[in-house]
């Protein structure tokens, strides 16, 4: 089974869109855990467990976990072996680089972590990004127009009557393929969601921005409309409670964000 | 003394622009090293002690390391830990994110390995770069225009008469000041950094592309005139031999490399 394949199975097999997204932070744990690195496993495993029942996949957001260095890396390790065989997971690194550069990043986060997919940065243009879909049994999510307030300084700037980040989508999505080749578009633009839709109708997006960042929901799904697509939430789920019952909460949330984003 | 003061002070006393590249990778490493990953450390040190005349930075490509997951990562450190009070150490990493998670971004690359600079995409606009900016006594360098084929595909894009890298930059001056932005241009673009100069006189550049790439230098020390700038040569130094005087072979390639840049 391919990335493509896995997520669609997943997400029949949950009858859910919902991502949630492993924002884990030590100065954000619930009170119960020590303030250390190897907390963040333990967290990790709890949210997992209470929400695998309402989420299709989990997204690790790298920072969080480099900034404890290689014991953070290590947590980033054993949560992705953990979810193996039991979700799809996207490395939300945002890398990009130089082609030889890009290929090091493609082998650290689908062999060595082993994700099904990766976020990747434009900016670079095509040899930055085709190392990424070489992968072409795993997703690459490339930026499109993203859900914080910068993205209107340079996805915005239009060119030749288009804006940036509609020039980005129509030029990548000949590098790879319909299955292998996904966006980041923020729930923060519906409006955009659904002119991007008219282009790429059958492309994965992978949608942040919803929850904390503010991205209203309802919008966003009748922009969206049937296309295929990964909601993520992330703080609002992982942190619902800061007490012992934060499992018990983040499950509550959870399974709140996947029939509100009933398909 | 800051990021800024630093380089200054190192590119003063070893009478040289250069910084080397380390893009160590096990695959490549001389014949007498085992291939595994702690080699990658011994690799280091031994080039670093070969070059550390002629260089006044160095540079680490975090994708070559991050593909050995933690362990890379620790390789990471400790190369650090032995450059700190030698030379001016640039994280390469092409970070960027939203404003939450590029703050962790910046926590790692500063904070946890003790970099003075570091390399941020900009795509994802102000509150992407700001969190790095905001380590002011270091100091960020803003991907512009890079030196892979690539780069034509959006940063030459035009809006508004003006290329998207020349937007990158005018904009982005104003998040932090001159002695903390910084903007990475490929060596492979002499005439554009001529009218880059321009626009930005006093800005340091970080410039990859010479060597490997085969950005010519001579094009390059003329546009750029007397400009602040960190010219970057990888493979061409570290991999200069593949023997047991691989060592002996980096220190005359950057010997030569200094004398090239010699301002």
């Amino acid at each position: 089974m391919n990335s493509y394949q896995k997520i669609k199975y997943y997400q029949s097999e949950k009858k859910s869109l919902l991502c949630v997204g492993l924002d884990s932070d030590v100065n954000k744990l619930p009170d119960v855990f020590e303030r250390k690195v190897s907390s963040l496993l333990d967290f990790n495993l709890e949210i997992i467990n209470s929400t695998l029942e309402f989420a299709s996949s989990y997204k690790i957001n790298f920072a969080f976990y480099e900034q404890y260095g290689s014991e953070g890396l290590d947590v980033i390790k054993k949560t992705m072996e953990y979810l193996k065989d039991k979700s799809f997971v996207i490395a939300d690194a945002k890398r990009g680089d130089i082609g030889n550069t890009s290929n090091a990043y493609a082998k650290s986060c689908f062999d060595y972590f082993g994700a099904d997919a990766i976020t990747v940065a434009p900016y670079m243009g095509y040899d930055s990004v085709e190392p990424f879909l070489k992968f072409s049994d795993k997703m690459t999510f490339i930026l499109a127009l993203t859900s914080n307030p910068g993205s209107a300084d340079f996805q915005r700037l239009v060119f030749d009557g288009k804006p940036l980040f509609q020039h980005v989508i129509e030029k990548s999505i000949s590098w790879g393929t319909i299955e292998s080749t996904g966006f980041v578009t923020g729930a923060t633009h519906p409006e955009d969601i659904s002119k991007i839709r008219k282009i790429i109708p059958e492309n994965y997006l992978l949608i942040p921005g919803v929850g904390t960042q503010g991205g209203d929901v309802q919008s966003l799904m009748r922009s969206n409309g049937n296309g295929p697509s990964i909601i993520n939430v992330s703080r609002d789920i992982i942190y619902a409670s800061n007490g012992k019952d934060f499992g018990a909460s983040s499950s509550v949330r959870a399974k709140y964000y996947k029939e509100l984003f009933a398909f």
